[in-house]
């Protein structure tokens, strides 16, 4: 067993947050761009930053998402650790990471962070600081080192986790809901368009998906049926 | 956003291998042990190292457990990544790992990999050269680092992914199993001690856990039915 006496992997933090604001799943991104050899270059990022000296892992995840975005007091779950050698190739990348922790890097390991959440008027409020925005996950860029491979190993996770989990979708919709809502959910989280017929099939047979008397009012079309997600038929089924 | 420049923290992968020998649940050690301050000390640990310069964790991960313990082609699945700042606290962990990979080390993380599988006469085969043996999990010794951590933790996952996926427990068993090996699997993975009678309605409930004719043999008790784990009537029920 030896290591290279020179190799000293830094060790940071990436968190993958997913929201759904009714229509669509956004992740949440910072700024990041700087200017190397006189280029000028920016993009986006996942919230992330190396760890400190005396800190745990989970712990940095929670204070950088704050620092950056000024979230706070969302679980988020571990989900996996990135550590390919070619995730800082980019000399762009590594310039900005040097420039920003002000110490040379060799080479930058990350634990990834994910959580999935509801957004609206109401929520998470986003500090500027960072310029945190949420982006369509459909409209992502390129973004910086390997957050594109990251985000697309979070959302894999998330369909993993409903697949096994179902309950964790509905907590994305309002407590009343319609049968187009959640196939728009379903549709945005999985990449798929679901036959509409075939839908309507499934929630029947989703029996913890109870439901109402109660229809829209004030639209201009034929008003829908609301839904609404019963927990404890759920944990019956599932506990 | 700064941190100490002098901290580097090293990063190791841990293997986590659980095996079901028809009894017992063990989990796969290797000897571990020094002398500091004329001290001899020895105990047992993870088959695990620090990773090298290039390499990524889930390689990393193979070719620790090959090194250490003979054993390849084995799929082992990250599971958590370990980063309590005291999880060197002990100053033997520190000496012998500093004398193992021959390098000062400020902090370790480690990387937790976890493989389930049965375990007989015909294999995995063990190297013999850093002592990798099977250790009943109800006769844990007090190991190095933090590593009784991770193995509850490691535990703890199993039994998250058996409630979610069944079939993993089948994947243990024998292809015809009697109905008390497969409670004292199941026992063996819960922790807990199924009553006889509830546990045979909860057989007849999984549709997928067929009874067949045969019975044992040539055995001194009431020869006990013969079971099979059907995976096409599983996958129709959890597909």
């Amino acid at each position: 067993m030896s290591t290279n006496p020179g190799f000293f992997p830094h060790l940071s933090v990436d968190c993958v947050l997913l929201g759904y604001d009714g229509e669509k799943l956004n992740v949440l991104l910072v700024e990041y761009g700087s200017e190397l050899d006189t280029e000028k270059f920016s993009s986006q990022k996942l919230p992330g930053s190396v760890i400190y000296d005396n800190e745990d892992v989970d712990d940095a995840a929670e204070r950088v998402l704050y620092e950056l975005t000024g979230i706070k007091n969302i679980y988020m779950k571990q989900f996996k650790c990135f550590a390919n050698p070619d995730r800082t190739k980019n000399p762009r990348d590594k310039y900005w990471l040097e420039n920003a922790i002000r110490q040379k890097i060799g080479r930058i390991i990350t634990v990834g962070y994910l959580a999935l959440l509801r957004i609206d008027k109401k929520g998470p409020q986003l500090s500027k600081e960072h310029n945190a925005t949420w982006c369509p996950l459909d409209e992502l860029q390129s973004l910086a080192f390997d957050h594109n491979l990251i985000i697309e190993d979070a959302v894999k996770q998330v369909r993993k986790e409903i697949e096994m989990e179902p309950a964790v979708l509905f907590e994305l919709l309002p407590k009343k809901f319609t049968a187009l809502e959640l196939r728009t959910l379903f549709d945005m989280v999985h990449g798929v368009k679901a036959d509409v017929r075939n839908f309507h099939k499934k929630i029947a047979a989703m029996e913890y998906v109870v439901p109402l008397e109660e229809r829209q009012s004030n639209v201009s079309h034929r008003a829908a049926r609301y839904y609404r997600f019963d927990k404890k038929i759920y944990n019956k089924i599932h506990g």
